[in-house]
């Protein structure tokens, strides 16, 4: 037993270093191979997305979910933003003319089609909207809503396999703890905070370090209420995982649950508080 | 019988009226009462999509969507439209939390309730995008969609009813011809054609005339390729009208069905042909 949790661990490690590295080599290279692997991420959730979907038994439309997310990618970066607003307001009309083209697709169908489209792709393309931001450095932003995200799971893992006593909400996630969560919680305040503190020394800037105390609060909330939310789908839809691309971790979407909600919620924030 | 066709028909024209009268006084007063009349559309209309899904044993949650579309039109009006784009994700990260506060909210009613927030509400916020894009004189292209979109709906209904052999497609819409059809779309580019030819020589003004019948054309088709959308979700959901606040018409989303799909065709004719 012991044997086996230490070998699922060390997939776990194992996987987890190797997205680690890849993460580093997409901001490393940046530009067209930066957006093609956030392009592709974004597919493959939205493929995660619709096969948990089907798996209940529900029609999505697979292809004409893929179309809207590669030509919503394109455009944003081809505009650079400027029409994202009313490429949607044209995806929401295609999507729900598809049962008049098609007499198989039901309007439950054109529903899940649609939430495929928004969540995950809609929401990811918030990664290149963060790069935009001027703070600190170019990327800065978005690698402290990375690792915001991703120690908030490492934090509430290993406090709450140590630590933790009550379920936080067993009808979702029966592994969660309390004391799990608080960890994480706390974990990503931290590390984001000692990550921004060493940020400052190096580029010699000046930002008040309760901007990265807020941002890692912000990723210890979110990522845990989209880590939720996304266990929900997979719950109702009789999975465990929304895929096995990362040995260890399940699916894109099982690894990128927590950002898709860090993202949004870091991009307001900045909007509020660190743009000029 | 024909007592009885022709009472309904009556009830239509004379509700009609009403309508237009009302469409009439919101241009006319403009300002806070075109902004609140379409909220409260917008919000009707919501309600009306809600209903019907409710009627087939969903649930979708109601309070949720009349929120999201208040503080959506709420900040567009205050942003002059600068961040619909990322209320439209935080709208998505909420929406998807849904189940994770109320248990008894499923996957599939979180996709419900968004399909209920993006049709009507947020597509139908293009009525006001269409405002701020001149040409010729404010309203204008507002007007000339309306027109559109109320003739295509006129002209198929004469037309069909006089002429119609053919069914376009009995499967979604029993009493639609392919006559009726084609009549409105050449209605609906003649009529725009003719009112935009007046409106060059009252407002002195030069355009194109080929873009009166574009705007016709679009109305044309994306009136009837609305309204069969519309139709395709209530023969789902089990219902005939949406709803009855307009007697003769049904629902408020009965009425505008078209004219949603209309709104985005020709916002983006505009940005691509006639923005400067």
């Amino acid at each position: 037993m012991g044997g086996k949790v230490n070998s699922v661990l060390g997939k776990r490690i194992l996987f987890g270093a190797a997205g680690v590295l890849f993460l580093i080599l997409m901001f490393w290279i940046g530009g067209w191979f930066f957006n093609l692997s956030l392009i592709a991420a974004a597919l493959i959730g939205t493929r995660e997305l619709y096969a948990a979907f089907i798996n209940k038994g529900l029609r999505p439309q697979p292809w004409s979910g893929y179309a809207a997310v590669v030509l919503f990618y394109l455009q944003h970066l081809y505009f650079g933003g400027r029409h994202d607003f009313i490429f949607i307001m044209a995806a929401v009309v295609c999507f729900l003319s598809l049962p008049v083209w098609f007499s198989s697709v039901r309007p439950i169908d054109t529903a899940v089609t649609m939430l495929g489209f928004f969540y995950p792709s809609v929401i990811l393309v918030g990664a290149l909207l963060l790069l935009d931001i001027p703070f600190i450095h170019r990327n800065v932003l978005l690698i402290l809503t990375l690792i915001g995200t991703f120690m908030t799971d490492t934090f509430a893992f290993f406090v709450g396999s140590k630590f933790g006593r009550r379920k936080l909400c067993p009808a979702i996630s029966p592994k969660k703890t309390v004391e799990g969560s608080i960890g994480g919680l706390l974990g990503s305040i931290f590390t984001v905070l000692l990550v921004g503190i060493v940020l400052n020394r190096v580029y010699n800037s000046n930002v008040n370090i309760m901007h990265f105390a807020a941002i890692g609060l912000l990723g210890g909330v979110f990522s845990q209420l989209g880590d939720l939310s996304a266990s929900v789908i997979k719950r109702y839809c009789g999975i465990k995982d929304y895929g096995s691309i990362m040995p260890g971790h399940g699916g894109i979407l099982d690894r990128i649950d927590s950002l898709l909600f860090v993202i949004p919620a870091v991009y307001i924030y900045a909007l509020l508080f660190l743009a000029h």
